[in-house]
């Protein structure tokens, strides 16, 4: 009988898809046989490209159920974040061989690479916003289509998502919320609404009390009289004692909890939420991994983003033999600093696995705190944090701090607190592309009064600057790149604070290059087994710049000015006014990344579009 | 024998006040006349210096009975905003007499003032997060001492403070947070969370009717039957049945709501607040503007934030005849746009009242949105609004944009959508102090790829840039300052995308100067009436600034840059770092200011400081 049913089963060929008008015609047997193709498929491109895996296992059926129930042509789909939408693009006809690939796919939602990506993001939580302002546009121009954003437990108790709900609550412009709650995200998601989505999916459901209840009560003549008196204060009764949740004292429906692995519960749930006049939350419960065993019984996250890997051992393929990343590097100094540092606390928003400190979170559980996607309540809290007499470490990556940027400013800066940043994925970062470039910050950090912002380029002067932002200087920022460096044993080093370092002197005064962070050391190197003369100087503080230092170089017959971490508004643009300031006369030239939103490739690609690889700058210094 | 009881009544002699210990030797009588007291002096030090009076008129009661509760000295009170701080100015002795003039007491907390202040702040939203951070290190050094933020309903509708309330709500490190529910905030609040509290404050409490359930439920043998049985569930039901609110639901304890008039009350609730193991909220229901009658019946926030007034007839002293603010400029501007477009849509955050469009709000209610305190969820909502082929126009203040770094960036400069920004009190503010200085908008913007930035000299360039910003330039800002100019009928004036302006042209080549913003046109003024001669340009854009209007002053003897309204690392920065690139060779100088937290003054004393009057620059020429 199986073999039987089987037979007659339609088989979908995923790589022959052109858009998924195909599903109507499938039943929910064939929907499944689907999900499972999906599946290896997403499986098969990570594996090759590497990519978010977890959260794309998890949404295949919901995907799948969606695209049954709604048309997204003209129905608007809002991913959160968007890395949770490989099997909307297998459905609708993209393939994910060149993943995260220059000119390949995205690994989010585009709008330019189908029409059926209506938005777009990379970070967090921005959906129900954009929902929000979706609804308002189609009831403005009375046109009629259902806008759909999908978010996740972690994702929605950031504060941006937390205004839209607010605001949609209010609304009269309708949208239906998907929460898929996996009760993982990135890391395990914390604070209250974590804990109150988990006694929603763990209870019966509301509906299924009040049913129960009612039979009870008019089972017997009592119960049916005492049932008449509560319905005589009914109003009351049903605002104050129904059972709530945030989302319904917020104003909005819900629906849920609902398995988020049958498509057919799912389908009976969005058509109950299409007849609801309000906005409304269907509450969806999702395995995350759901189908590969390594992501199914991963606490820590890992399979959250993964590089290329082997399928049967779950192994990433390249084991960067005698390297270690940036990200690594920070965790161990960050060990031997708050062993040194009894008042030091740091604090990770939701990004402890990516930045490698997952391990030292376990192990100091009262001084490693972990906010969730929470990057302004981190920053505000860290600046209490000092004032009551402890030193804050807040590790975030560099695209990510731009959500807190008032918070920097207002209540780091301003009050003149003592903290210390780690700046994770600082510079080009490669696949992720235009929404996670890390090469904004200096610009905007330098905008704020009294921040101080660095780079070392190399191990040794990381831990000296680490040790440094312990001796009072406010908001005190050190950026690492997304990049491998040698493993090494650190050795002490002996800063003074401000001053850049002078690597190399060239008496002639023709030539002196002055460069930035941990390719700097790459392009000394491409100098040396060149042969180019030039004083090098490795400018450690970005913000503030060394004046003193410049006015050494103002005999000099040419100034070229190395970075290839940040836009020119950043360091080069306060170099070179400085230079002019100063009156230096001689010829300047300056190596920076372009003040764009950069498109996903390698970091290598990425250097070589801007001519920024220590070939390149070696090749134009030899001309 | 109510001259007798008046007799008994122990008065107090509010200038004379040192420190807040003499409340513990009131009676709740004498409590309440030193309340009458403390308003009349609150109002007094506003009629005379300008400030927020509502929302200090509204916690007068509150205050006292927090101080009497607590010892503030040791315990910390975190006002949210800290505008509502001057009954605890008062009581910790601090003269309102030199209210937010220079170097008088500031209108928010400030730890420099007072062992009271333990924080301080100026933009809202900040005092649960540090509460948060407050209470970490409190329990990591093992000490025992309460947190007390008190928040308004407006201002716990915000991202941070929702980020805050929800890592709270998971934390074992307590917290006692006053919510001060006033129903109106700057204006209107909006959204699900201010209807969720409008049913907390008209519903019976929670305990008088689970007691009164209780008592029905005994008093008949059937009912006490069913009773058992809904106890047997109990657990369930608690969770399930129990009526919950959102800070329940968040897992933090809620008492109230609470007469915020009511000394005695107010005690008894803070004590049980005191005795309860977790966070907890209490609800405090104020009634804004209290005990002057201009205030209570404003329905439109007017008495928020006033200028110097009539105590009699609440009419402000200045009525500056003949001029008029650049906000009500632009609300004028914006009645006559939003007339053209009918595709345009505005949306302020909470400071429709504040930029002078109330009444626009009103007229259009579908085209003019107000999305509260929510300067994220309004800058990503307006992306999708624009997406959908509206045009949104977005009305913020400089200093609350910063809130919104990330948004501007992600969720409209990198999808290159269409978006006019109104950038209201750009440029240095007065009295507000370090909180609310508009002097760093240039520099963050303009690290932001793609992004336009302007600022008219005048009321007709105002009216070109506003419409220009409709021809598909991506995101358009328009710089406006806190600052009146002449009334005078707006000019059509036709202006080039991109081109400063050559206001006036020095055949001799010696000096070109290039300035910004109204404060460029009184320094043309002074010049002529000086007779200096000089090649002047009106920087209009400044970002991207114009290079090859540039280009053509390379040959002058020197250039001066005039940039009285941001930090060096906006406007100025960009230009000499141009001018270096183009090999300029004459003498360089400009004005600014500079990149630090200005502190309050008028904006006159502010401007001398940083030497940016224009009589200043003219004398630094005539030189």
């Amino acid at each position: 009988m199986a073999k039987k049913s089987v037979n007659k089963v339609k088989h979908i060929d995923i790589k022959g898809i052109k858009d998924p008008r195909f599903l109507a015609g499938l039943n929910y047997k064939e929907l499944n046989f689907l999900a499972d193709d999906i599946r290896k498929e997403i499986l098969a491109a990570t594996a090759k490209n590497g990519g978010h895996l977890s959260s794309n296992l998890g949404v295949v059926e919901l995907t799948i159920a969606l695209h049954r129930s709604f048309d997204f042509s003209k129905d608007k789909i809002i991913f959160d974040v968007g890395h949770q939408s490989y099997t909307h693009k297998i459905l609708t006809g993209r393939s994910l061989d060149d993943l995260r690939k220059k000119d390949g796919v995205s690994g989010f939602q585009k709008m330019n690479e189908s029409p059926y990506d209506c938005y777009e993001a990379g970070h967090s939580s921005t959906s129900i916003s954009a929902a929000n302002g979706f609804a308002i546009a189609r009831d403005l121009n009375h046109e009629k289509y259902d806008i759909v954003p999908v978010i996740g437990d972690a994702s929605i108790s950031n504060g941006l998502a937390l205004e839209g709900l607010n605001s949609l609550g209010h609304s009269s412009h309708k949208v239906i919320i998907i929460l898929n709650d996996n009760e993982m995200a990135i890391s395990k998601p914390t604070g209250g609404l974590a804990k109150a989505f988990a006694r929603l999916s763990t209870s019966t459901s509301y509906n299924r009390f009040k049913s129960g209840y009612n039979r009870f009560m008019h089972k017997t003549k009592f119960g049916a009289k005492i049932y008449d008196f509560t319905s005589a204060i009914k109003n009351w009764f049903k605002r104050k004692v129904i059972p709530s949740n945030i989302f319904m004292d917020m104003g909005l429906a819900y629906i849920g909890p609902v398995d988020g692995h049958n498509i057919k519960k799912l389908e009976k749930a969005i058509a109950r939420a299409k007849v609801i006049k309000k906005s409304v939350v269907i509450h969806v419960s999702t395995l995350k991994g759901k189908g590969y065993k390594y992501a199914e019984n991963d606490a820590t996250g890992y399979w959250h983003g993964v590089p290329p890997f082997d399928l049967e051992t779950g192994k990433p393929l390249d084991m960067h033999e005698g390297k270690v990343s940036w990200s690594h590097v920070f965790s161990e100094l960050t060990e031997k600093i708050i062993e040194e540092h009894q008042d030091a606390v740091m604090i990770s928003p939701a990004t402890q696995k990516g930045a490698g400190l997952d391990g030292l979170f376990e192990k100091y559980p009262d001084r490693f705190i972990d906010v969730g996607i929470a990057e302004e309540h981190a920053v505000t809290m860290a600046g209490a944090l000092s004032l009551a007499g402890k030193h804050p470490i807040i590790s975030i990556y560099s695209t990510f701090m731009q959500r807190a940027y008032d918070e920097i400013s207002h209540d780091i800066a301003r009050m003149n607190v003592d903290a210390t940043f780690l700046i994770d994925r600082s510079g080009l970062v490669g696949a992720d592309g235009e929404t996670h470039q890390g090469i904004y910050d200096v610009a905007y950090l330098s905008s704020i009064p009294g921040t101080v912002v660095t780079m070392p380029s190399n191990i040794d002067e990381a831990k000296a600057l680490y040790e440094e932002s312990f001796n009072h200087h406010g908001a005190f920022f050190i950026r690492l790149p997304r990049a491998l460096t040698d493993k090494a044993e650190v050795k002490d080093l002996s800063l003074e604070f401000g001053k850049w370092l002078v690597v190399d002197k060239d008496p002639n005064k023709k030539l002196a290059l002055i460069g930035v962070g941990p390719l700097l050391r790459e392009l000394e190197k491409e100098l040396k087994d060149n042969n180019v003369k030039c004083t090098l100087i490795n400018a450690l503080y970005l913000n503030p710049i060394d004046v003193e230092c410049l006015k050494s170089l103002l005999d000099y017959e040419q100034i070229v000015i190395y970075d290839p971490y940040s836009t020119r508004l950043g360091f080069v643009n306060q170099v070179m006014a400085q230079l002019l300031t100063l009156k230096f006369k001689g010829a300047i030239s300056a190596y920076f990344v372009e003040n764009e939103f950069v498109k996903q490739a390698s970091i290598k690609e990425q250097l070589e579009k801007y001519h920024l690889l220590p070939s390149q700058i070696v090749s134009d210094l030899k001309k």
